[in-house]
């Protein structure tokens, strides 16, 4: 299997918005850039900022504010005017806005059920969205001719002036191997190299692992904001999980961390897929749920059916969330051991059947990690929901401007013509 | 519980020896330091080296190094000479070598059953260790007077010129508490400061969890030398894991990372002393072989005849190494599908059994986790046996010389009066 060549992206998720580190001997050019970084990189975390707040926030003076704001304004990278409200009397500062209208990237997932394609601005908004089904039994490699396709529609309705400042594609590629096992071939570069033959210009696209990805969402804009010790758990067809260490994502010596799916938590199990027995994922994915409740394990759409009936009060379903929540609790519990984060954060479908069952899930989370791990351990639903994958996907296409912002300029617009 | 506060140390353990980044506007001074600290962590780190090696190595100009090593001969940190032998023709490069005879740390360890103290030289070597037993149910604190004993003796051999530059104390505190559960305290801020209280001069203590140090000793100077993402496992009386992932220690949220010995592997196993049931210190520990081994599980002198007997043949002994095999391997696959770590190092009680049983953990190992996660994994007995922890805290000690060496220089000897 060919080594995935995974993004590790430098800036995303950085807590701290103080200027980078400059090499030993950085040129003042050099540090003019690393600042330009450090105020785009507020205002597209933060929105509309003022000068004074800016001034304050990341230790330059105010003359170096106002040049370098004045330097992204010309690079049409953000707006400058007055605030909207003046509480204060004198004159009020500008306030620094990041042109999420003008400036975008392109955000592609690939999940198990769909593919989908947007336009993200500057500022972390969703400009536009385009989503099909993915048919069963296609790879990750099947799903770039029609995301293009979402792509190239999408560009035709993009003003002339509008500025791509890069792309990047998430995935988790679950797929059967001819042996029946299921493999997972995390992020290939296969993928960005084949979205970058798919045009004929354009800045290309980075990779990443879909539930990496939603966790950087998560930190950066989701209910983990600042916190740099996170375990983010996604739930697909398969579970994965996004662990953060130190503000910093963890992503393994080929690329394939957190197939935390495939922990062994149940040595007497039921057969899993990848050829094992008793993972994770045997006892806490959809079809574990549906199992439990006396439903056809393969009909995704019965799950919410299943989660409602337990709210309802139907004793059935009830007991088939309360098996399945007690399991998430017990593998959360061993995770907790090994990292000791602050907070798990519960996205995909298992936000659903954390919320559902959150009371079982604490109660393992109460007696079996040691004392000092879950002391002040935080559970917490996904607050982005199914735009999390989208969102994260930006701020990796987003890394290079926010960078060296005045570099990326000069990259362009996507050529609207289809290959040949 | 108190939050305890741990070093993360910044340089420790970094693979390139390329000077520090500055931060922005840094001036000519402080690049000189950072690169007086590349010099010297080139040489602590890789033994005498020419000034032609160091010029090529750190990407400096030979003129700068010439500079470099002359202030660093100054400061008494290294010494310069001809080199042993001359190859080729022409004016052969001098050596800079560190003084490891001067320049020292203090390097304490408190494991579960015995107290050492080591002075550490520049350059790894252990100049003097004293060891005495630690009396079976004292505490870590308790330890503190004994050890600061240690360290009194040794000092009164030092040399009047010797230059101390600080300290580092390695502790896991596995403590039962008065409910009966054993509780992990990780590394109290408290163990330092009492420390530092019992000298009225010198650099002071920084603290570290052992198997997190164990693990950076066997990245920094063992069988992990290179390698970026690593999963040590350190068996004692319990297990635990120094976790390095992408070239830095994993520490957790509050310094708990790593207890992977309270990860449940066995559902239904046997009750473990923290509370829960089945972890995994219930099924690999030093108790667990001599259990199986029809042994006193309490008798640890006999651990090693149980090895020696399995090795020679005896089928019980034979057995009871398989089935603790059999359960390190599996708890390891899951910490592999978690991390996908480069390598995995077994050290203290785990390297024999690891050594008896490694053809049962390769077993597992080459089944349970997913093909992606184990394709390039790398098993390997840990090298620095019983020195390890002392050399890893001596590199934590060390860090603050390495990050700026002139600063430091001027921190002194020891206090060799008692305190009252």
């Amino acid at each position: 299997m060919a080594a995935p060549v995974r993004a590790r992206p430098t800036g995303v998720g950085r807590t701290t918005e103080s200027p980078l580190p400059a090499v030993p001997g950085a040129s003042q050019e050099e540090i003019r850039r690393q600042n330009l970084g450090a105020v785009l990189r507020y205002v597209h975390l933060h929105g509309p900022t003022s000068r004074a707040e800016l001034t304050s926030q990341l230790g330059l003076n105010r003359s170096t504010i106002g040049a370098l704001a004045a330097d992204l304004v010309a690079s049409g990278l953000v707006t400058e005017g007055a605030p909207a409200s003046v509480r204060r009397a004198g004159r009020p500062s500008l306030v620094v806005s990041p042109r999420s209208d003008r400036v975008y990237a392109h955000a592609l997932s690939i999940d198990a059920a769909r593919l989908r394609a947007a336009r993200v601005g500057l500022g972390g908004q969703i400009l536009d969205l385009r989503e099909i089904p993915r048919p069963s039994g296609t790879s990750a490699i099947d799903a770039v001719r029609p995301l293009a396709d979402l792509v190239r529609d999408m560009e035709r309705s993009v003003a002339p002036d509008a500025l791509l400042v890069g792309g990047a594609v998430a995935a988790t590629d679950t797929t059967r191997e001819p042996d029946g096992r299921i493999r997972i071939a995390g992020v290939d570069e296969t993928l960005g190299v084949a979205l970058e033959a798919e045009f004929s210009a354009g800045p290309g696209f980075v990779t990443g692992d879909l539930a990496d990805i939603a966790a950087l969402a998560e930190q950066v804009r989701g209910v983990a904001t600042g916190i740099d010790d996170i375990i983010y758990l996604h739930g697909d067809l398969g579970i994965s999980a996004g662990i953060i260490v130190g503000g910093r994502l963890v992503i393994g010596h080929r690329g394939h961390s957190g197939k935390v799916g495939h922990m062994v938590v149940n040595p007497n199990g039921l057969p899993c897929g990848c050829g094992s027995r008793g993972c994770w994922e045997t006892e806490i994915s959809e079809a574990a749920l549906l199992r439990h409740a006396g439903r056809d394990p393969s009909d995704r759409a019965a799950v919410a059916e299943v989660l409602r009936a337990a709210a309802d009060g139907d004793r059935t379903a009830g007991a088939a969330v309360a098996q399945v929540a007690d399991w998430l609790g017990f593998g959360v519990a061993n995770l907790v051991n090994v990292v000791n984060p602050d907070a798990v954060v519960f996205g995909g479908s298992l936000r659903d059947i954390f919320t559902a069952g959150a009371d079982v899930v604490r109660e393992r989370l109460d007696t079996m990690p040691l004392p000092a791990s879950r002391e002040y351990l935080r559970l917490r639903a996904a607050a982005l929901g199914r735009d999390a994958v989208l969102i994260g996907a930006a701020e990796l296409a987003f890394d290079k401007l926010l960078a060296d912002p005045l570099n990326v300029g000069v990259v362009g617009q996507m050529d609207p013509v289809d290959p040949i």
